[in-house]
């Protein structure tokens, strides 16, 4: 395996985990309910993408920038609804 | 910033969202019900974290390895309990 492939691996991985929250924001958004996300999960998941953006402006990485941008915009998104639906 | 500086964010980010899953795997085991949650994505989410976890044996890198090796049992538990409990 090169360098190239792992590469690869890794950005389709960040791709994945940073999309796989949008069916759950438009599902959540769709109902307008959200009692079945656990409020815990989105005040830790946030707070936890949050320190990953951290770490890639520490280390001056835009892929890591820019994927957890977007995951942090999408997980706030979903954390809103919870409060806003309770 | 130093080198020590930024692994601490990084380690403590990786810890964030992986335990945060943990609330959810609680919250839908307890109520039975996982309506709620999209199955999109957790289908999309447990592929992504398998293709972390590749990346990681890529990468020959242990934290990589075994922060996701934990979200991926905590993620497919919560796939799993949305397909049986549908």
């Amino acid at each position: 395996m090169n360098e190239l492939t792992s590469d690869l691996v890794g950005y389709l991985a960040a791709c994945m985990t940073t999309i796989a929250y949008i069916p759950q924001v438009w599902m959540t958004w769709k109902r307008k309910r959200a009692e079945g996300v656990s409020l815990s999960m989105y005040v830790i998941l946030t707070s936890g993408v949050a320190m990953w953006l951290a770490y890639g402006v520490l280390m001056h990485s835009w892929p890591i920038i820019i994927a957890n941008f977007i995951t942090l915009m999408l997980a706030m998104f979903i954390l809103g609804m919870k409060i806003v639906y309770k």
